[in-house]
């Protein structure tokens, strides 16, 4: 039926090499992570039964496939039997989160409300139905992904006899933080693409590049014009460059990073010593969390971000006025840790002055931003002080509120990443200063304007 | 003069390949569709004359190069000598078309003229003179193609002495709806690059990116970051992919697809049954035209679309209400049907669970973006009615009406493109929801500004 | 410390080439131009040791290092060692005194306060405060250069013991017009990336990408998606083609150019004509500056743009009204000239009749992007005539002065980029006509609002 899953598999590490044979490698090499394993997986290649057939009971959406109990969705939970440190890593990522994160943030769901929600317009004005499930699947949950339930078992004629197969709501989705028909959390296969499963695949952009692509994490846009990427644009294809190699090092499999040097592989020097040490918990090498909600701030401390209270209550970072919510957040000494780790893989190719010269303009940047988001926040909050904008509807429905999303999802975003990976111009005309600074400025107008309308209404 | 291409014809299959032998080839391997060809084609390989010099007669731009009868443009009438079965089944698409579709529809040419027109600013009032010729091919007609027509023919001095040369209006343009000297419509070229003419090319998505790129038609962008383009950038490189093979087989040639394997490509599989058949035209495998004018709706029937009238008599797939004008449009069984070719593409990779949950997901996309479209129609008909804007002059030049093509021709596009290939932020932020939902406040709000002017003017 | 730098450096032809031997070989394929140099430099590959520690006298970032004198940043001075006619060439690019151009012109200094200064909201006005150097460093000057300026020399402890380093203030950067510690100007490494300095680089478009792909001046984004790029992309990578070729043949090296081959390179035909000779000097092949300012005009003279000065006594090409500042520009008669040398590339593989008429659209489209540029400025002019917008304070700060600016700096941009190099839709609906067509009709809704505010102020 689907020749090419057959061939894919083929090509992948996992069908030529055991899990015990990838247990024996030397540490540095080693690509599984488990203590003890079952007898029947050891001395098998991982094929088809060995991940789809696992943990059956444990599956909701297990099936009977020729007396095989078979189940569609491979979860962190089945991949964690070779890869139990990696998947523990991953589970303290935001990422892994991503699902809950969104959904059962009250003042996230009325953003998702206010971007997804079919509009209707009577009476001179608008508001917002709340969003379907396939459109939040095909919007938000794409890449924070859905919750996979199965609603029903179907049966459907195939050419060997009819069969039954379990109907999922929320399929297909590889999204990060994908809730399983196993109750687990993520999906391996966002990143390390089924089924070739190749290494050099996380390790391209163009696999980040799936969900950080947007105006407001425009990651992999600021990184495809700074020099790093240059480099490797340039240079890595049809060379001598290795994608695969474990441990990957620097000068000698590549010359310059991707994503997942600076952010999660084993890094090691020409002469074997660990740069960085390989980790699925992203932020251990990350100080600061760039992505502003509404400002940059200190990187949380919990995967699990509903948690947060901020000053006023609201479930996020940093009050409207910019005050951190400072116990939910990482401590200076923490950060500096962290920054010291990053630093660790810059040092490869970069001397301490230039390292230090980088960090410090970062965090400068991550200063002003902050500074250009708070204006920006004073004029909506005169707005919302004035009526001229309703503030218990929604924070996000109206015009001027949108435009104030845009000045920290957008710009202060992308300034800041622009910042962090040297891509120019999206820090100036590209979504960065220009629109940073031109913004309150439409807002201004429009305040205006909507005062004025509220000032004619009151004097009819 | 002009070595590369002499250089760029060499690397070709054309240069070390007689029509003869390559009609000898197996059915599937087959690259050349002729019934019968004059003997003087069959035993030479098609060098500069065979096209250069063919079918003189119906060639107005022929010319006379040191005896023999040359003519600057080689039109699909002449690739048709060997390939007639692409060029008719070119002919039945869209793209054929493209040239008099935009040219030779009243509403096209009045937003044609709205972007393109020279502005005059007089009496605190803008007005859009015509577009001249020059603008539109460097526009619109880009792509769409211009018209080529002979002006004169003028004297060059050349290395070989003084020779005619036909000044042709229009010229250079590869355009795929380009109309020809002899009178013939499209430009093979647009995808099979002269003068190498790689399959190769054809089946990269760079090619398709010339045209569909933009705003009005992300194609490219949302596939970009996609899976399938993940794949293909990672791993395709320096690799075992065969671009070049045909059939082209899934698994052995390529384990992920290009624009070119899901709309056009012969598709196999490794054990050589046909997964999908090579089509040229490639709305064979589509059931909708998600490009909305105003709304998505069911592919027209007819490549020429300047048949079609809605039920307001406007040349439009749909009228303003969102009423398709179905007798021009494929019935919903055919549309069935093209699915189901479609779905034979994704099938060589994908289960049918997984295919049919992305199907329905899709489509459901395409009526909530309609959705979203016809509530900003309700308010540009509100402003329209209530003379806040002047529907008369022109449907397409005012600010607000500005802002209402860009609900559906930025806004509504991405997100169905973004849909139909899993390119996620062009769903949301990157053109889509984001800016389906935010507009049509800017609409409504831009709308009270107008509404009160025109109070404040009447009670002067 | 940092291993890569060596790795880099030993795959470089520096490490294998000794100046000696790199100007033995035949004039055509020298990568030297130097006429003398001091007899160690002679027969020595250029290692760490040789740029870094030249000129130690002139260097204010000279330290010293276990006995050697060494400075970390290796200027064009440096550099002119052993290429001094390249480096001739450049300082008379504009690029080599880009941060001057933008620095010492207070029109710019105006744009850039109103861009990157921090906002201050007060009795509803915003204000605009002076950008501080970090800032500046991490945005504009990213790519027009920092002034490096030695602060202080601090003590670090290495692993060799303690160390003096000079404290560089504007550092790191790699501008190219940097303001360098030997008080030369710009940056060789900001297209020959240290320390492979792969002639393969900078032929390659990414690294232009690093400067050329915002809205102001999408040069990277509009190549990528024309006929040039898609044969690049589709059939470079892993081919015959050759990017390390000295000369460079079209047709046998490549068969499509990139902005290298177009602006800079030495090309050469298969049978060893010279089709353009390898120029440093960019503008040499450019008639005209098609990055507006405020109108695309004839190339300024001078690379130093604060000398000019405008009939309005602005330091600018171009006067409001559109006027060229004509003494400043360079002539019709050298225009032609440059015109026909990039024809000649151009005539590597296109016909005389096609190259003019691609060169007669693009004039075509300067002389229709300036006439629309005109008619925001007429809106602009009017407004402030009306002091419905503040000429006095600054040109770019409040709404409607931004929407001007990005008439000329965007969109115009946009569309005569997209005209010279065949991008489509960057033309239309990418940042082009579209938007130079909306965006006055913008312009003129916001002055009517003003100029009621204005009124509603008097009469009260």
């Amino acid at each position: 039926m689907t020749p090419n899953i057959y061939e894919n598999w083929s090509r992948s590490r996992m069908s030529r090499i055991t899990p015990a044979q990838a247990k024996e490698k030397p540490e540095l090499e080693r690509r599984v992570s488990y203590k003890e394993l079952p007898e029947k997986y050891q001395n098998v290649v991982v094929g088809c039964a060995e991940c789809h057939n696992m943990r059956p009971d444990q599956h909701k959406d297990t099936f009977d496939h020729q007396g095989a109990r078979v189940h569609t969705v491979v979860t962190p939970a089945d991949c964690a039997v070779c890869h139990p440190f990696e998947r523990e890593q991953f589970s303290r990522n935001l990422m892994s989160e991503a699902h809950g994160n969104l959904e059962n943030n009250p003042v996230y769901a009325d953003l998702t409300q206010s971007t997804n929600g079919p509009l209707t317009f009577e009476n001179m004005a608008l508001s917002h139905g709340t969003p379907d499930a396939q459109t939040s699947a095909d919007s938000c949950l794409f890449c924070h992904g859905t919750r996979l339930t199965v609603e029903k078992f179907e049966t459907r004629y195939t050419d060997i006899g009819p069969m039954e197969f379990p109907k999922i709501s929320g399929w297909p989705n590889q999204g990060v933080g994908r809730i399983n028909p196993d109750d687990s959390k993520g999906s391996c296969s966002a990143c390390h693409t089924r089924h070739e499963f190749a290494i050099e695949m996380a390790r391209k952009p163009y696999t980040c590049s799936e969900c950080h692509k947007g105006p407001d994490v425009p990651a992999y846009k600021v990184y495809k014009v700074s020099k790093h990427a240059n480099i490797v644009d340039s240079l890595a294809h049809g060379k001598e460059w290795d994608f695969n190699a474990v441990p990957w090092t620097a000068g000698e499999d590549f010359t310059a990073p991707t994503c997942a040097t600076c952010h999660v592989s084993l890094v090691t020097t020409p002469d074997g010593r660990v740069q960085a040490k390989r980790t699925h918990q992203m932020n251990d090498r990350l100080a600061w969390r760039i992505f502003g909600l509404i400002y940059a701030h200190a990187h949380p401390k919990s995967a699990d971000t509903t948690i947060i209270k901020n000053k006023d209550g609201l479930p996020l970072p940093t009050a409207l006025d910019g005050t951190p919510a400072a116990e939910y957040l990482i401590s200076e000494k923490e950060q500096e840790k962290r920054n010291n780790t990053m630093k660790g893989v810059c040092q490869s190719c970069h001397t301490r002055g230039w390292v230090n010269g980088h960090f410090d303009r970062f965090e400068h940047t991550i200063e002003t931003t902050n500074h250009q988001t708070g204006v920006a926040t004073q004029i909506m909050a005169r707005a919302w002080e004035e009526k001229a904008a309703d503030q218990n509807d929604s924070l996000f429905n109206e015009s001027i509120e949108r435009r104030w999303v845009e000045q920290w999802l957008f710009y202060g975003n992308s300034t800041r990443f622009a910042s962090a990976m040297m891509g120019a111009d999206y820090g100036v005309f590209a979504n960065g200063r220009w629109y940073q600074s031109k913004n309150p400025h439409d807002m201004l107008e429009l305040l205006k304007v909507k005062l004025k309308q509220a000032e004619d209404k009151e004097s009819k």
